[in-house]
């Protein structure tokens, strides 16, 4: 799918200015998309915080009695899922770092674009300017047209007919004048999107036919230096992505196995083990009581 | 493994109040279980509103620009996974209802318990002061013993001796009042052991003999009450814990399945995708923009 498309957008001419704009939609997302990692970021925060609290709560749990090995097992899972959130909260941290400097890298790159595309923004908004303009002059010649036939057609006084007259002419001029200094506004806006066409696929000569074939269009120029912008920093923030969803699954494998640890522990901690336990911590030992005589 | 190896435990004769205590750590294991439970709601609660935030991170996202489409899925997996949050603040809220209903249970329990086996609770400790007494009384004699003997080998005064002979007497009728003493705390103390054990594996015959063959303790018996007791109540936690960690599983899975469809639908979000959604937004339609003559 090409910029191109865009281009065919009727008589606003305004392709261009979609694509410029758009880069800056561009620089936002990097913003965004990195603040929104830090949030994350400051969501696993929490959790190894919540998770610490938790495992303090299981390690003030009574060491007497026969479930006392649990609260042990309990505390050492929490503890564990705390760290993993932990090393979330430093792996989002290196992501988001990576984002916020690549939405600067984005940010001087635009600039730079801007710098150079400027002549052919002003050649831009001045084509749609004098677009609107001869339009505008247009309706209102074709107004005074209608105005005009309608007096012939109704037999209207001589007089009449003639102050219509004038006034159609005096519009058509308007008109005209209009459409001289529309045409050179249009050339320079013509070259500048063929500058701006930095790389037409292979042969500029059916891209030029191409153009003639779409005589009707005002504008028809792929800006491929936008798409391919474009296309270099969807891959880039896709990349932040993959990153992320991969630190979401490993994350997620290693919190599975903290909880089957668990699982596998818990197992073995049959009631009759408990008790045993309970037991030999009570044993104090083998020793005769004696007998009194 | 039996309580039984609980009251091999000397001349202490405190078997029966360890167990008897014992009973109170199982009541407080279950209060601190529900404790733990409602904190993990806590936190899961927590996360809940956390991801709604993130989701409304995800929301805000600028809706212009080739990556808005992303925005779209970040913002409902963080949404499935709040709700999958708020599904445990409710499962755990639950478990914790049945913990706490449990232990209301057993403290009543406990509390008949302990009423009926308030005579044998001071049977032990009658036991535990009049043993003690006995032993003091016993070491007591036997310095004076030593001290009259090491009198009559130095070949001291028979003053000294005399006076040395009458002290020992009067320990030794100490000793005696104190033994006589003893032995109806004793025999009450091994009858109350006996009513405490009320559940004896078939032979009694057989029990009695092994009582003989361990005469040379104080206390035998099983107290297979209290062990009822804490292996209905060490299975009854373990249950609570089984619930929990179930609990624990099934929503990991449910979020490892969100991940996946998060991915899911990312992948197929290629950049031509995105290039090509971008497009069709900003296509205004093929309108001839005409030509002014």
């Amino acid at each position: 799918m090409h910029f191109i498309s865009i281009m065919f957008q009727g008589d606003k001419n305004n392709g261009f200015d979609v694509l410029y704009h758009n880069m800056k939609y561009g620089l936002v997302a990097s913003k965004e998309l990195s603040e929104f990692f830090r949030e994350k970021s400051n969501i696993e925060e929490t959790n190894s915080k919540l998770m610490i609290k938790l495992a303090n709560k299981a390690n003030s749990g009574c060491v007497h009695g026969t479930f006392a090995p649990i609260w042990v097992v309990l505390k050492s899972s929490a503890e564990k899922l705390s760290s993993l959130h932990l090393q979330m909260v430093q792996k989002i941290s290196e992501l988001v770092k990576d984002v916020s400097k690549y939405a600067d890298e984005l940010h001087k790159k635009h600039k730079s674009v801007k710098e150079e595309e400027a002549g052919t923004l002003e050649a831009v908004q001045a084509m749609q300017a004098s677009t609107v303009a001869v339009q505008k002059a247009k309706d209102l010649f074709s107004n005074k047209m209608q105005e005009f036939e309608k007096l012939r057609k109704d037999n209207s006084s001589t007089k009449d007919i003639e102050k219509a007259e004038t006034k159609l002419k005096k519009q058509q001029d308007d008109y005209k004048q209009l459409l001289d200094k529309h045409n050179p506004v249009k050339a320079e806006f013509e070259r500048r999107m063929t500058i701006t066409c930095k790389v037409w696929p292979n042969n500029s000569s059916a891209h030029r036919k191409f153009l003639f074939l779409n005589a009707f269009l005002c504008v028809y120029v792929p800006l491929q230096r936008f798409q391919d912008l474009e296309e270099n920093h969807l891959k880039q923030m896709k990349e932040f992505l993959s990153t992320y969803i991969e630190l979401l699954q490993n994350n997620h494998d290693m919190v599975g196995k903290v909880h089957s640890e668990f699982k596998r522990q818990f197992m073995e901690m049959t009631v009759d083990k408990l008790l045993e336990q309970f037991v030999l911590s009570k044993y104090t030992g083998l020793e005769k009581p004696g007998e009194w005589k």
